[in-house]
């Protein structure tokens, strides 16, 4: 397998730094490139099609054949893969115990119209939700829920932070999102002939009464302010 | 509205230790208690039949017109109504900028043959559950997904934590939930008629693939550790 990994060992080494500066949401977005952390999560993005671009082995994880399995599979689909001390793992990961196999993936550049014109299932928007735990952990949840996908409204946090990333688990990879401005969803919304419901205790009643067997989009507000009136008064 | 409001000013106050310690779970167990601040989440409470047992409202906020109005509603339905100072309503809290309005509820005891023989659609089971903030956002969305309820299986954190009830945002008056041991809860899903699914990165397929149309429950492990091969094993 050595012939696969190329070591690095020098904290300084370019690639390692832009590893490092994933963290920063302006390195994500100049790269367009995004930190997962583990061979499970790894796995998961590789088995949904998503392209690593690298791929660091941790010298203590490099022997096992798990490892060197996802190696060989990041490999083929075009990734660089390095082997780096354990050490280094942990300042990319910034963590004192790195897991045994981080990846840079691509981000996938999604707009409305690349979301399936799925009308049969509910959707999700997220209004300007602002904690990347929060946002990992509802991506989760409307996975598990069979949500046909997210909508990212206004200025919502980057769903490729790593604390996005971590919380949700892989559904990352798995459920489809989008971002874009309000004007640009509520119209793409009618397109598809979705209800739009606002998610809000200023409802006047309770969503068990709303009829959702007609394809509907429910608007979920930020964790502090909640839905704008202006927003709600666009709600069916 | 004078003669609706008992006024309490001392922190030694009876009242006002127990509504303190409702931020202990030691305490929320013991009085069957548990609290939720603020004016829209109250109401929503109120609205959805939950028992208010003590409300509390701060001097500041005693004059408003709103607040009056859930004060009467309270007490209505029975509740103990006080007006404290700002700073001890910030004391109960727990917080520089209290809301206005702070109530103790009822909680509801329900087992799993009180949740709605709701068959039809999704079911979430939680596999341990440890953040309580993780815990009100999968209700606060599993809510909007319109998920039929939730089982917290297993040791999970207290669905009627202060930080869980908020970070909720009301979806705790809202989504049917009850507490049970996995194998209970796997009796009790198996009457229902619901097949089981982990939300697993380990899974064989892509839960895309799994035919959702037949009744499902899907098990969401931890933050930690996911599910346990025990009890993935019980999956169909």
């Amino acid at each position: 397998m050595d012939d696969l990994f190329e070591i690095i060992t020098s904290a300084s080494n370019p690639a390692i730094k832009t590893l490092r500066a994933l963290d920063r949401k302006k390195t994500r977005s100049e790269t367009g490139l995004f930190l997962a952390e583990g061979a499970r999560l790894v796995e998961q993005g590789l088995a949904n099609g998503w392209k690593v671009v690298t791929l660091v082995v941790s010298t203590s994880g490099a022997e096992r054949s798990h490892v060197q399995e996802i190696a060989r599979k990041a490999a083929d689909g075009g990734a660089r893969v390095i082997e780096v001390p354990d050490r280094l793992a942990g300042q990319i990961a910034r963590k004192d115990n790195p897991q045994a196999v981080i990846a840079a993936f691509q981000q996938q550049e999604r707009t409305l119209d690349d979301l399936p014109k799925d009308a049969d299932k509910i959707w999700l928007g997220l209004y300007e939700v602002r904690d990347p735990g929060n946002l990992g952990t509802i991506m989760r949840t409307a996975d598990c829920a069979s949500v046909a996908g997210i909508v990212l409204v206004g200025t919502c946090c980057d769903p490729y932070s790593v604390e996005a990333v971590r919380a949700s688990m892989g559904s990352v990879f798995d459920i489809p999102f989008a971002q874009a401005d309000f004007e640009t969803f509520d119209s793409w919304r009618k397109t598809l002939g979705l209800q739009l419901v606002a998610a809000s205790v200023n409802g006047t009643k309770p969503h068990t009464q709303i009829d959702m067997k007609s394809p509907s989009l429910i608007l979920m507000g930020n964790e502090q302010a909640g839905i704008p009136d202006a927003v709600e008064a666009q709600c069916d």
